[in-house]
């Protein structure tokens, strides 16, 4: 019987719903479309992830290098995000012809850091030429035994982030708006760590019930977990773990691209591993709220107020009318 | 212990080779980059195939729910191609905002059909925005427990053909000079048929030594299974299954887009099921050549004269300086 996980609100996801609603039960798929990766039968976890120029990235931002190590990053971040082992990618890369030589050869060496790092090795993929933007599709496979989706938060559970929020938001808003980024949060958009083996190291320790990466902006990332879970998530804005130096908390909240891990579990099950993940990983595990009855996402700030977000996170279609 | 299969040349095959030998072995991994299809453990087999506007089709040629179709078949016609059963497809679709509404539903409408005629199931995907021209790259599993691959052909096999060859092509010349394709040769591009059941039905009944899809021509295809089985290739031109109303024989050999099977058995070996095949399928078996010692391919008229080529088929990279 396939699971079918539902998807938090955004115009993206209404054609994502769409297009799920014409799929079947398949005894080869275990979990269908909506979740960070697709769960075959056997193990195998199965995600893609398309990054476009001026779209997801500018070559006044990034190098050649740089912009195949985050398209494949990407991608395997979803393989995190459902605490499987990263196996092998495929690569689809579309460039303008200018480009070929050392510009794809970058690319493709970017890709093969960020494949290396995880773990997984290049099987596969395509070469093509555009008259447009450059697009390098990343297919990535994984193992898990167990995997972990959106849907399991249960009444109760505590949420908690690894690392820090908003540094690569805050690179973009540089950029935008004509500024250099801070260096570490150019490093941080711009080599963004798929949490691969923190999310294999939690799932051995503890009881992850639920479990997304912060692609979209954690806003938008957690109403798929309260969307999938059938609950509701309330975040204490004063928990984020956001940078002294961040001016707009909102940043953290809607920006994407952090591709740290949101998880959740019950109450007092990551609290007495936390330092040791420090020590193993060097980067912190924040809890920054709690899953409750009801329905969708609610942000508090330090007096208990409702902060509202001019939009959730990053919605593709968007700005489209 | 990886193979890497050898490719034949071509600029875009270049770059392949590049990063297929920074590519290391892989215990999960039993075929890497180079066939047309990775081979991981288990059986499971993975492409991807990236279908770009103004490159691989045009507005003015198909309409939305064909570009979701061909760019669906074209990448099970790789999984076809090493005699795998089609399990599960992904689709990274990068669109134009205009598009989004009606005419992306129909690109996924399209997706589907081609999906379910070939047994698969859309397992997940991506979808995003782009300010080109629209792109859709579909990722295509299957399984497959003795797969079919290039580099197979032994001395003395006869090299075969599946159904006719040059109708897409000759389709493509018409649009290039402004003219309206013939409808059969319309169809040809526009609805190709990937030879999953073929293929599965020919690996079931004969020794077939190797296999690949006529994708970017016959000329250029048969150098890959000449190159990865460390053979020549030889083929009869007046033995090709053209269609009578096609001008130029030369777009049966050097144009893409057939989506037919070619493949090699020993002497015999398919003769004999060949009227069953086509009361099967309605297609027809040609044999068109034989494989011998040496490299390369030879395409020979019937005075046993070598044909030249231009161009021995699609180079994505080839219009480049």
């Amino acid at each position: 019987m396939t699971r079918f996980p539902v998807l938090g609100p955004g115009r993206e996801f209404d054609l994502i719903r769409d297009v799920a609603q014409t799929v079947h039960d398949h005894a080869e798929l275990v979990v269908g479309p909506g979740d960070d990766c697709a769960v075959l039968n056997g193990g195998w976890v199965i995600t893609c992830d398309a990054s476009v120029e001026n779209v997801h990235f500018r070559r006044e931002w990034l190098n050649a290098e740089e912009i195949g190590y985050r398209a494949t990053a990407v991608a395997l971040s979803d393989v995190a995000a459902v605490a499987a082992t990263p196996v092998a990618i495929l690569s689809s890369l579309v460039s303008p012809t200018r480009d070929y030589g050392h510009f794809v050869h970058d690319i493709m060496a970017g890709v093969m850091r960020a494949a290396a790092a995880a773990g997984a090795i290049l099987a596969g993929g395509d070469t093509t030429h555009t008259d447009g933007p450059l697009v390098i599709d990343v297919t990535a496979m994984g193992m898990a035994s167990a995997p972990i989706l959106r849907s399991g938060a249960r009444l109760g559970d505590e949420v908690w982030v690894t690392g820090h929020l908003g540094a690569a938001a805050s690179a973009v808003y540089a950029w935008l708006r004509g500024k250099q980024p801070d260096p570490a949060a150019r490093t941080a958009f711009a080599n963004p760590q798929p949490r691969v083996h923190e999310a294999l190291w939690l799932g051995d320790r503890a009881d992850i019930h639920s479990l997304i990466d912060i692609s979209d902006g954690l806003a938008a990332d957690l109403q798929h977990i309260a969307a999938a879970s059938s609950v509701a998530i309330t975040v204490h804005a004063d928990l984020l773990p956001v940078p002294s130096d961040l001016a707009d908390l909102k940043l953290a909240l809607s920006g994407g691209d952090d591709y740290e891990l949101c998880f959740t579990a019950a109450p007092g099950e990551i609290e007495p591993i936390s330092n040791e993940f420090i020590d193993q990983f060097g980067i912190a595990l924040s809890r920054i709220g709690e899953v409750q009855t009801g329905s969708g996402v609610r942000i508090l700030d330090s007096h208990g107020q409702p902060i509202v977000l001019e939009r959730a996170g990053y919605d593709h279609f968007g700005d489209t009318t």
